[in-house]
């Protein structure tokens, strides 16, 4: 049986009104009836109703996460980081997922809007384009801190890693291991960060007097099937390909996929770097070369960023990039493999 | 600006209780007026406030997923089977994570338990042997589907796999493949799943007249480094040790690091089976043999279950087990290499 004000003020003999301003404190309560009052709501195990607490200090003690997708290790530490931070600050934690979809991104966005979230933070879905719901839901006061596929045109703070350097760094890697005709493997034009690993990998051409090809960017999608044939098409057309830049683990796992059909050798006729979080590259056949992101910290940053401003410690989301730095772990798959495991 | 009800009321020139009666579309408001009233609602957007929605219905519309870890392909198909459901259903999806402590896991229970969900699915940290707390949850009206790490002790509907067989399937191909000490790589023996899965194990051993030797059942923890040592001191023991079985990716990962650490192939010398979800096992050197749980639709079918009975389609949740099947997926890690890919 749930123990309610009502059944403490008949226990005690005062008014329901008389309970709930002794369990706020209210000076209009002497101590001595606050004291026994508390007492019996112990005892009793009374646990206040989180959302009555709520319609008076308006505040859920919730934030959102919304992420794109949940198929790889990437927002796999993104939910840890989040929940975690989350968790030591006392707040709960609300995951949707729009599955790269505007519409539900928008949907969930609005959703959010009437008092269940003090705030959210997010990754946007790679086909938004326009970013009105998003002004919309900053407009209304509810307040929103990005990371990794930011939204620059909304001042708030954004958690993003060094997508330029980190694209002309694993573009120059490839050409510094022999790669001469290289692929770009999109995640979505739509999207900041794939915009500027894009950059870095033309630079990084540009800078070794290698041409950029256009067919060499292929844009993939959610559709596995479709990103495999995309990839082996283009293997097919031009056997003079000879490096793979991937801009998502199951971009590059649909690579070495097609490479075992094709019976093309990893590293030996085509090398693979990946950005990827995966527990398990070491062990890939071969270990594949990866940049990695500090997805765990992006999370974490990004949610104890939102906890300060809706705790007002700051008063006002600044409208800045902190930007974390991602790290490239050189493996097999772009050099040579490790005789011992062949 | 946020439009509330003391808005409309003022554009209106009317109470803020005709409002509110109105838009919950009370008899004690003429039609017209109703009309009037939900016209101007809606060309302001108004939106109501869930928690007050909630203090009427005593519904929150939210669900909490609690589940022991995240660091795992498993439980990323395990939110992402919930979060699916609950968007289908019009729910909201809390996670919790309770990283193995059974402290941490009454803690959150126990907070819960205050009106902030309509119910709750979950697996069990691996150091919960004690249920008060769940048992309390489910006395105090807050419904619990177990999904996985069940308790078998707590009269509810789990969702689970065929965990026994899947011990007995698992050893017995080891077996059939020639290993004849066998180690088995234990979560912990306080989940009934691991137990079930372990008595698979020696029943396997006891048909094909294999001794059963404790010092070959290793009890793992959420320290990798420790399991790498304790996987690395049984192996210099006993350099007859020809089989591991593990119950999580982890382990099995653990395990092909000590073996490449002693330079010991797999499988010419040491056959690997591990349950696993990982997308990645096919390009594992060597491939992974895996017994496959069906992780997402576990999730589903668990939040389904417990949707059922909060939107009293179904009155009471039956103490009953569901049993979805396992799958073993046959790879190089327990049979021969494919010589394509050495």
């Amino acid at each position: 049986m749930k123990v309610d004000l009502k059944m403490l003020a008949a226990q005690l003999g005062v008014s329901v009104s008389t309970v709930s301003k002794a369990l706020r404190d209210s000076h209009e309560i002497g101590a001595n009836t606050k004291q026994k009052i508390i007492a019996k709501a112990e005892e009793l195990g009374y646990k206040p109703n989180p959302y009555a607490s709520y319609l008076r200090h308006q505040k859920s003690k919730t934030i959102a996460l919304v992420i794109p997708k949940i198929d790889n290790s990437f927002f796999l530490q993104i939910i840890d980081g989040a929940e975690a931070i989350a968790a030591e600050k006392g707040y709960h934690l609300l995951v949707y997922v729009t599955h790269e979809d505007v519409q539900k991104e928008i949907s969930i966005i609005r959703h959010l809007q009437n008092g269940r979230v003090d705030g959210i933070i997010m990754s946007l879905s790679a086909t938004t384009s326009d970013y009105h719901h998003l002004n919309e839901c900053m407009e209304n006061g509810l307040p929103i801190v990005f990371f990794d596929r930011v939204c620059h045109e909304i001042e708030t703070t954004k958690v993003i890693t060094d997508d330029f350097a980190c694209g002309f760094k694993a573009t120059e890697h490839l050409i510094e291991n022999g790669c001469k005709k290289i692929v770009y493997l999109s995640v979505s034009e739509k999207l900041s960060i794939d915009k500027k690993r894009m950059q870095g990998y033309q630079e990084a051409l540009g800078k070794h007097d290698l041409l950029l090809n256009e067919d060499n960017i292929i844009r993939c999608s959610n559709d596995e099937k479709n990103n495999h044939e995309l990839i082996r098409n283009r293997l097919l057309a031009d056997t003079q390909i000879d490096g793979f830049f991937s801009g998502v683990e199951s971009f590059a796992l649909s690579t070495y996929a097609v490479c075992r059909e094709l019976k093309i050798k990893i590293p030996e006729r085509i090398k693979v770097i990946c950005f990827a979080n995966l527990a398990t590259t070491d062990f890939l056949n071969p270990s594949l070369t990866t940049i990695s992101q500090p997805a765990y910290d992006m999370a974490s940053l990004a949610a104890t960023t939102l906890f300060k401003h809706l705790d007002k410690k700051r008063s006002q989301l600044y409208n800045e990039n902190i930007v974390l730095k991602s790290s490239l772990v050189v493996r097999e798959s772009t050099t040579k493999r490790n005789k011992e495991w062949i």
